[in-house]
């Protein structure tokens, strides 16, 4: 029905359209039908994505699987044949959970002490190796703090505001609760407290904790903090509506070491017409150390160079040069980002687009313009393209973290838009592995990736 | 982003209206607020899928199983107060598979004999105790096994076609492989075979089988009939073409009963205005014995159920009557569609509109229209509504098989499109259970047809 449909819009199209245009009309419907048949017939985004995640397993900047990740994706591109790969040197940050996290729930109230399941923040110093211990004090916003400032003098602030099931978009929930985990530590140090423990950032109920970065500030002390699981922040909460009187015992190794150094990893297809007009197609290759980032962001990282791939096994020279990047350390400090917008490898460069896949590698519904109106409108002339490929949801909206530094500076960026109900299930934690990622739906999100590429190289913006 | 340009599409509706349309165009985007609230917020058709899957099991047409879902599903409507609930007798086939389904490939060539994943077909006779036994010969079409009419004489034909991966729909794939399932033992037995495998209608390459159903012909013997796993299928094509002769014993205990008395069951939202004017939404009760049919067709049921506890939550007042009917005998016979279409209760009734969820509880896309373009195009001018829940492709398609038989009739059809890249991952199998559907994918799926079974019921077609 859909083909039907797209079918109609493109043979409307064609009638409207003037000679080079209809040329340029069916060079896009061959295409299409070439990315479809080579990419869903025979694509290797999903065996990429194997390959990186079981080689390198989970990677976080600075980490032994980060390094793997580095030499696996260059040798990825290498192998294919892109025109050109290369590392670009960055330093980053080097956290370390460590082998203890463990948290232990005591009350006069309770036959005897209950453990819950935590996970520390990243970026979290450690404790002492007996814990830091205190009572807990619940609260659900920064202002519901404030009110009991007194009150958290010493304490364990428990921060449980759930997400917000109602949003369509997943991501709207995941904005709404988001700040307990980034500036939660600052704000229970300000009040005097010794330790947060952060309701996890998912939808789900279930007993498996959360990452994800957070952040100190040198005005206050650092304390420590750590994700709970949603089942027991629920469990928590039920004993402190019943009255009890809840202490913890919060044990973790966690630690920071010196920087280090790690890479941006680039390959491209160097343009025909205009080599030095850039279009960047980008994931980051960093992960958080639980589960193995396959979704986030392993899946952006495969499509980038499986889109470069599905372009070149169908012959495309493009006009201008179609660039993957793998950024490293989006996850704590994206440093690859901001590295690569003002590397010296920049002089003589014009980035005319960076697109990013980091929404987990589900099916695309569409792409997310991250410019000015007119730029979505300039996009907005393929929509009967991208509707071809059940991903005609082009409209305002953000295109990633990597990218936001190269958009500050003025190119116009895309992000991947795809289903999303799921990515929360799985992100920041052990459940982010490969068996949660459809191949097909992976393989679909390189496809549009490279139909942009292809569009914006060929006609500009 | 999606926010933004559903929000852009609204308010510019909003001023190109009439005061008539403007209050149309209030009350429908309150309406989908509300069912976003209380849908996404706090549904219930995830816990219905969950009892019905738990309490129920496997429900093949004429099993306990379908017994119990009868019951269940009829006081899920009574506990919800609907206007009328009722059930609609049905007789039934019975088919059952049995204890034993077993094959086991014998060759000089190998080491040992080689047991292979197979289970029934639905409908398949039996084997004797001691199984068919016979060489085997692989073919793709039926074209290709007329080429070997003599040759296949007294074997047994493994039919290996499998999906062509390149269709954008996976529908498209199942359709183009599954007359190897549905039309293979006649054509085989017409030229001598003694049984078939066939291989399992899935994209997927691993062991597990997937049954569904099978015709007999009168003029031609009925020989068994069943499924290989895609990887076992594999493995056999591999060996044949290394010049191995293979031989297969087929054991299968599968046998038809007699036919025993079920159900459709039926409740409903009586219209206001037009009582006798009906919109249906419709899920088939029935399922496979593999797995708990929680894909197919639970989700479904429960949704439509749950499309009319929401409008009931919101205090909607159908102007017509919109009715939920889970229909019994999808799978083996259709006997509840084509009984509700024709039975004496439908007299004084006048059906506008059916609509059906067959194709999973994934994330909607849209809404496929069964009837002519006139339909599509009164469908279409709700497009931006539909557009705001993610569920904006509204094209001429397939409805659902159920009641395909009031299609027939000249009531106007609708299928809830889906994201269908997993479906056939677990169709038909011991995969499709309730761990593989997203609670909020599903939900979303009877937020969209509460929204068409409102339109529909407040202005008509």
């Amino acid at each position: 029905m859909s083909h039907r449909s797209a079918w109609i819009t493109s043979t409307f199209a064609l009638l409207v359209l003037s000679s080079g245009q209809l040329f340029a009309q069916i060079q896009q419907d061959s295409l299409i039908g070439g990315l479809l048949k080579t990419g869903l017939g025979k694509g290797e985004a999903f065996e990429l994505l194997e390959e990186l995640t079981s080689k390198a397993g989970p990677r976080l900047s600075g980490s032994r699987g980060a390094e793997i990740a580095v030499e696996v994706t260059f040798k990825m591109m290498m192998d294919r044949g892109f025109d050109s790969t290369h590392l670009e040197h960055v330093m980053v940050p080097r956290w370390e959970r460590g082998e203890v996290e463990k948290a232990t729930i005591t009350s006069a109230g309770l036959p005897k002490p209950l453990p819950v399941t935590v996970c520390a923040l990243g970026g979290s110093v450690g404790t002492p190796a007996e814990g830091v211990e205190g009572s807990i004090i619940e609260v659900r916003t920064f202002d519901e703090l404030q009110t009991r400032a007194k009150e958290a003098q010493g304490k364990v602030i428990l921060y449980n505001r759930p997400f917000d099931p109602t949003h369509l978009n997943t991501f709207a929930s995941y904005s709404g609760a988001v700040n307990q985990r980034s500036q939660g530590a600052i704000e229970a140090a300000r009040v005097g407290a010794i330790a947060v423990l952060v309701r996890s950032m998912t939808g789900m109920i279930d007993d498996v904790p959360h990452t994800g970065a957070m952040n100190y500030s040198d005005e206050v002390p650092k304390i420590p903090a750590a994700a709970i699981s949603t089942q027991d922040a629920d469990l928590v909460s039920s004993y402190l509506r019943d009255g009890l009187d809840l202490s913890v015992n919060l044990q973790l190794s966690a630690k920071t070491l010196a920087d280090v150094q790690s890479a941006n990893v680039v390959g491209q297809l160097t343009g025909s017409l205009f080599p030095n007009e850039i279009i960047v197609v980008a994931g980051h290759l960093d992960s958080w150390d639980k589960g193995t980032g396959a979704h986030d962001d392993g899946a952006g990282c495969v499509q980038a160079i499986e889109a470069l791939n599905l372009l070149k096994k169908l012959g495309v020279k493009p006009k201008r040069t179609i660039r993957a990047v793998m950024f490293m350390n989006e996850e704590n400090g994206v440093r690859g980002g901001k590295q690569y917008a003002v590397a010296p490898e920049r002089k003589g460069e014009k980035h005319i687009a960076a697109i990013e896949s980091d929404r987990g590698g589900f099916a695309p519904r569409g792409i997310t313009v991250h410019g000015d109106s007119t730029v979505v409108g300039r996009v907005n002339r393929w929509q009967p393209l991208f509707a071809q490929l059940n991903a005609g949801q082009i409209g305002p909206g953000y295109s990633g973290v990597d990218i936001s530094h190269l958009v500050d500076q003025g190119t116009p960026g895309f992000g991947l838009d795809v289903e999303n109900h799921r990515y929360f299930d799985y992100h920041h934690s052990d459940h982010d592995t490969i068996d949660k990622v459809n191949a097909r739906e992976l393989e679909l999100g390189a496809i549009v990736e490279a139909l942009l590429c292809y569009l914006i190289s060929e006609e500009g913006l």
